[in-house]
């Protein structure tokens, strides 16, 4: 198998892209309307060996997509509505490129999963939580990935014109699942009932017409003579309806700046983020600096204050760093199994940061870079690494970077003068998981009374108050700090990487469930087992015959 | 490798069990309390290969625990107290089998372990809805499956000798996950602190004492002179509080007879239930044949007359059959993907067997009754089949057993004169999903307007009604009737039987999740995934080579 995900030192994937010149995507604006138009140049795959042809998408067709949907809430906050369609005038998207999954391996499919997924959870963030409303409108074939990213759209307009059909054709076509999002939204999202999805999901040519709208796979449908006129006309009342308290045309966006971390062989430095990596042990070292006493003023004079300091402001930038630092690493250094997290700077500083950031929440840029900040502890959630963090001398787990300890599957802190932790508002709510709740309801789920205790309380504690609080998982003196925490690591280094990558995904997430939460944890684990089965990537399997003339030849055993 | 899970037509898998001769557990009455000992027979395996040692388990002593928890439910319902421990003086259960799974099949090892776990959930079920309440008494080392085991008990008490302690070692030492509920109920039941939950589960010694119930890993401590004497006190002091609302003394067991059924090569025939297969189409069908109005009769004399008819009762015993028949398909039938479901009887006789049953529900053999039907039709969601119902000429799905049409995949009605549908009251409760709803609340989660409007709704549907309240997956007239679901049926067969799992398993539960929904859906899927990585199973995974000098050789990749 040609591996077309090889990731070299040399080649890594890089995240960040040149939003002035997408390959695949247009966009125009037109006040508070933007159309972003799929147009995926079949010859520019991230990797060789395949085309991209009729809208088919890979990593790179979806980094760019990532870039414009994030890009959208920060630079043109003035826009309420975006019509997603294609630029091709029979496709509107044909899903994940077929030969691309053919030629990648198991853990670049899975990886390449995650982050479309999260990309289209990202969608239904921007149209739920900054009312910038998503809506698909499918002017021709809408396929399988195709089809999921309409539905991760608020509503799905499709062409009425005999031929353009909505489908997922996974299931006949290629023996695994729509799984990115596709089973779920479909039942819990749409509620499109279970046994028609189980109809619609086995047919390969989909459905279209007024039956695609009796099933509500779609919300409408409009003739192709007079398609784009209705879009427009039903998707700015569905913006309108969505965002009817918000003043237009006060809203001034902010430029996302470059984050040019500086790359070398063994680390990527950002000015608040570092990241290096050990390939020989198989571990990283992931360290984020907490704001500066200027960045706190600047929020404490308020939302258009932090605007006009741009994305350079740390609660914007830090954030951003961290983000492509762990898509770095889960793309790129896939063999690191265990990162230890720490933070540095100033208790109070953080305290006083995100107290401002949540009294300014009020103003859309304020409220922005909240929303931003618990995507990218989503992501964290999400990244199927361990992570110890580590409160030793210096440290700074303090609100919004507490959150860092709380969300790592270990805290180990050190019994030392001057070594603390903090709370803060942050703690308390704005920065939710996928289960809905706060990592520290999540951690203390057995025991709401201590969650209660902590409500409020801003003073430091030290590593013997913050075990009684429930906050640390290792307790250490210096005397024991150095050998108990080097063994750790060297026995979780040691175990099934599968193993561990399972076993956090069912400790990390107990609670309520939402769909976010089913997609991840429940539709990708069958997606991932379906991927390895003989069935669907053995040599004469389904996915990998796919477009060949032989037919897929299958063990029978129903499992 | 050797398959100790190759299963023949003259060798099948049989679970209805002697319950006088029981080979791997003792038990004893007195009174209110029972003693339900495991002491496995290790030279007594399921299938040639392997030696039970330890009290480890594989799924012949699982079927043996299934009859126990299922028959004490109806045949002791004086017992309130269920003390589940060990007849071994050192160890309590060290868990499933390791050499049975390295010499299983992937497909076994997932059976195996669905039918394990619904056991636990039995457990659960007979605790927490019959107030028969297992509490576990861990008298010796208490290991992975074993301590998995305890988990689903009410209440777990631990001998405190220095040694005795509570382990998953699956992570650490077989590269596997505790997949049998563990990683579920000790985060979400007995919640767990996720960071203490991720130390407990990657220390393959366990945690003993104080640290043990600190950690809520165990819920008392007690030493070893003074263990079998607390343990009966706390065990029923908890029995007592669950069930004070009890006249003790007032019930008369009753004897769960044999089921014998017919065994043919190519269809097993019980007195209400038809099974049979074909091995070429890799089809199976699958007829439930309603109560009789004698039946009825007798329901409708009260709990006591039904008690008194014992466990012929069509409500018992049909569902008892269906059971047997589900069973017996999963795990002596793998290749057959596609069972179409079909009834007999009369919609009104069936009708005033449920209205009976549900009038006669605070007896509590009528309740067991029920809740014995509910747990037939859980069996039944989470058969990794595709179920197709037929609602053709002669068919009699009403109330219960048009529950069967709703947890199909698909319902097809036959337009003919006579062919009707009806509610009864338990399609609007009493037989819930693992997702809490009704079958009906599920398939309609999209429009509970049509819901509310089949409240109460009993004269019967035609295939035109039954398709206006949403009740109708495909309405065909007898022209079309056999192409069209010959059709169905061939298209169906003809797909992947590994991509049909996941979809089925993604698309039957939409709505609310619960810890055992989570286990099946969610749990089971990383542990499938795992179960098929080379990491674990291959000629040099971790479960393959447990017990052997040889150090596992893992690809590091981080997935």
């Amino acid at each position: 198998m040609q591996d077309v995900a090889h990731v070299s030192a040399a080649h890594p994937v890089e995240f960040e892209v040149d939003a002035s010149a997408y390959r695949h995507w247009n966009i125009t604006y037109d006040g508070a309307l933007a159309r972003v138009a799929m147009n995926v140049d079949a010859a520019a795959p991230l990797r060789e060996g395949y085309e991209l042809k009729l809208n088919s998408y890979d990593l790179g067709v979806d980094i760019e997509l990532a870039d414009i949907v994030r890009r959208m809430r920060f630079e043109h906050p003035e826009v309420r509505t975006v019509v997603l369609t294609s630029g091709n005038d029979r496709v509107f998207c044909a899903g994940a490129n077929i030969h691309m999954l053919g030629l990648s391996t198991h853990a670049w499919k899975v990886n390449f999963c995650k982050f479309t997924n999260e990309t289209r959870c990202e969608i239904e963030d921007a149209t739920e939580s900054s009312k910038q409303v998503w809506v698909a409108a499918c002017n021709g074939t809408t396929a399988g990935g195709g089809y999921e990213l309409a539905m991760a759209c608020k509503e799905i307009y499709l062409q009425d014109d005999g031929n353009s059909a909505v489908s997922l054709p996974e299931v006949p076509l290629l023996g695994v699942l729509p799984g990115t999002g596709g089973l779920t939204r479909l039942v819990d999202k749409r509620k499109v009932r279970r046994d028609r999805a189980d109809v619609f999901s086995t047919t390969a040519e989909g459905i279209r017409g007024k039956k695609a709208v009796q099933w509500n796979l779609v919300d409408a449908i409009f003739p192709r003579s007079k398609f784009d006129e209705k879009v427009l006309e039903r998707a700015k009342a569905v913006a309108d309806a969505a965002s009817k308290d918000l003043a237009p045309g006060t809203r001034k966006g902010v430029v996302l700046g470059k984050l040019a971390p500086e790359v070398g062989p063994s680390g990527r430095q950002y000015r608040h983020v570092s990241l290096t990596w050990d390939d020989t042990t198989r571990t990283a070292s992931l360290t984020v600096a907490g704001p500066s006493a200027a960045d706190v003023r600047t929020i404490e004079q308020g939302g258009e204050a932090m605007r006009e300091a741009g994305s350079d402001l740390w609660s914007l930038r830090a954030w951003r760093e961290l983000d492509d630092a762990l898509l770095h690493l889960r793309v790129n250094h896939m063999k690191v199994g265990l990162v230890t997290v720490r933070t540095t700077g100033d208790l109070a500083t953080i305290q006083a940061h995100d107290a401002a950031l949540v009294k300014a929440r009020d103003h859309w840029y304020a409220r922005e870079v909240l929303l931003h900040m618990a995507r990218v502890l989503r992501r964290f959630d999400n990244t199927s690494r361990s992570f110890f963090a580590f409160g030793d001398a210096g440290t700074a787990f303090a609100g919004c970077l507490l959150e860092l300890a709380l969300a790592s599957d270990r805290f180990y802190m050190l019994e030392q003068d001057g070594v603390q932790v903090a709370m803060s508002e942050l703690n308390e709510g704005g920065l939710p998981m996928h289960n809905t709740l706060t990592r520290l309801q999540t951690r203390l789920l057995g025991t709401p009374d201590q969650v209660e205790a902590l409500v409020g309380k801003r003073e430091p504690m030290d590593a013997e108050a913050a075990d009684d609080a429930g906050l640390v998982t290792v307790r250490l003196d210096d005397i024991d700090w150095d050998d108990d925490t080097r063994i750790a690591i060297e026995e979780r280094s040691s175990m099934s990487p599968d193993a561990l990558t399972g076993m956090e995904q069912n400790l990390r997430f107990p609670g309520p469930e939402t769909p976010d939460s089913k997609i991840y944890a429940r539709l990708s684990a069958w997606q991932n087992w379906i991927f390895i089965r003989p069935n669907a990537t053995g040599p004469a399997g389904a996915l990998t015959l796919y477009g060949r003339p032989e037919r897929p030849h299958f063990d029978w055993q129903r499992v």
